[in-house]
């Protein structure tokens, strides 16, 4: 695997393999501490395209809780294991100097897709995602970039952003993997201590419990208390679950068409924000 | 010259042209109603591109102001045969339809240099013109990107976007082409009736007053002051009159080094809103 860390010379490196009958990018954009998630993204990659590109880029824009972004689980060693023996041929590792130029970096402003869930606990996250990806995409003008659904907000968002700004990309959302209790894999997961990651599950489980009451036809008013006192008993912080349409994630209070809906959580396990989300059908 | 109002065709032409030896395209965003001043863009990307591709595209997120944007000129045959005759390779005219999707268009906030100056009178402009800069970048995928002087803080806007998303395009900035008199070619100044054509040279004869007096070392407190006695007298109302840092666009008091300097102004003949600028040196 080649490992990058500037702009002009994997530039130079793709302009080169572009006229060398590489047809199609695939990129895969990381913040690194990779974990099987990842990996399934870069096996849909290497399935669809003749190069597969990872970027291991933890984005300080994205981040605005200070002590989210130092505490933020660093792997690098780990990271290029896995990317090689996953056959992931290229990983771009730029610096923030390298990212970042302008001392005011431009905000963007989705217009309310980047208020809502997500966007409403992290003021700021969604213009910091749209921008370090108009970068990546800039820099690598891949084929198809792939997106993991656990972040299924990032992902209509960078759907958004793909539409509005025209970038010549198509974008690929895979299925969440999951531990063998239902945990969603996350980054996040390795900072949990051992008695907190059993907690962690209490997302999943809600999530669960949840679906089989709304398809039951249970209003999300009560699925919503039922789910704050579950997460009370198991000692967990709750910060929100809502039913939600998949396409634009405006709020439900029930379910009118289970393949149009999605069920997303988030809460903190200790110290650690931890998000999931499934769909109805 | 090939015209396109679609994006999917001329993505397929131009794609098709760089497989076959086409190695540089030069892109000349305009909102048509073309003079001189466009001619001049067209000529210096033929000098140094493969192919030129023209827009004409008046673009409405860019205006604050629905009448503005009602009586901006439009004289598409006219357009046509101005850029045949130029030799220009490429149009690209599109509909409203076809660039704007979304309900609720993305906003771009540059920061800074996106209030002062254009911004301050105009609320929301630059973050339209970004946007749709963004989208004609990513349809054409120029190598270089021609823009005239007469709109220098959005040169610099465009400059910072291509620097902050990292788009793969080079910009050049043409000195504004002007009327034997001195009156900045503009398409608005179609817009002019006869007797308000003479009042709207006041514009360009208030920089070379304030360029003479402001290099004999007078200040820019007095300096606009005088402007807007000559403003009174000519009967044209003045918005501002900016001595400021050519590169960050920061507002001056005095000439600090000549070359680093320019000289910014705007005003109102009748209802028609006229901006020009220049250099020190």
């Amino acid at each position: 695997m080649e490992i990058f860390k500037e702009v002009e010379p994997i530039r130079a490196f793709l302009d080169f393999k572009r006229r060398n009958s590489v047809n199609s990018i695939g990129l895969v954009p990381t913040m690194g501490a990779l974990h099987k998630g990842h990996l399934e993204l870069i096996k849909s990659s290497k399935k669809e395209n003749d190069l597969t590109i990872a970027t291991v880029y933890v984005n300080p824009t994205q981040f605005n809780n200070p002590s989210d972004l130092a505490k933020y689980p660093r792997t690098f060693e780990q990271d290029v294991a896995l990317l090689n023996q996953a056959g992931c041929d290229i990983l771009f590792f730029p610096s923030n100097e390298v990212m970042y130029s302008a001392a005011n970096p431009i905000k963007i402003d989705f217009g309310g897709l980047d208020k809502i869930l997500e966007g409403k606990f992290r003021p700021g996250h969604f213009s910091g995602v749209g921008l370090v990806v108009s970068k990546l995409f800039n820099i690598i003008q891949p084929t198809k970039a792939y997106f993991g659904q656990k972040d299924y907000q990032q992902f209509q968002v960078i759907s958004s952003l793909v539409e509005q700004l025209m970038f010549p990309v198509k974008l690929e959302c895979v299925p969440t993997v999951r531990e063998e209790d239902g945990l969603a894999m996350s980054s996040r997961n390795l900072r949990l201590a051992p008695e907190m990651r059993l907690k962690a599950l209490t997302l999943y489980n809600s999530l669960q419990l949840a679906k089989n009451l709304l398809l039951d036809g249970i209003e999300m008013t009560i699925v919503r208390e039922k789910t704050i006192n579950f997460f009370e008993e198991n000692q967990v912080k709750l910060e929100y679950i809502e039913l939600a349409d998949r396409k634009n994630l405006i709020s439900l209070n029930f379910v009118l068409d289970p393949k149009d809906s999605i069920l997303l959580i988030s809460g903190y396990v200790g110290e650690v924000r931890l998000i999931d989300n499934i769909f109805l059908v």
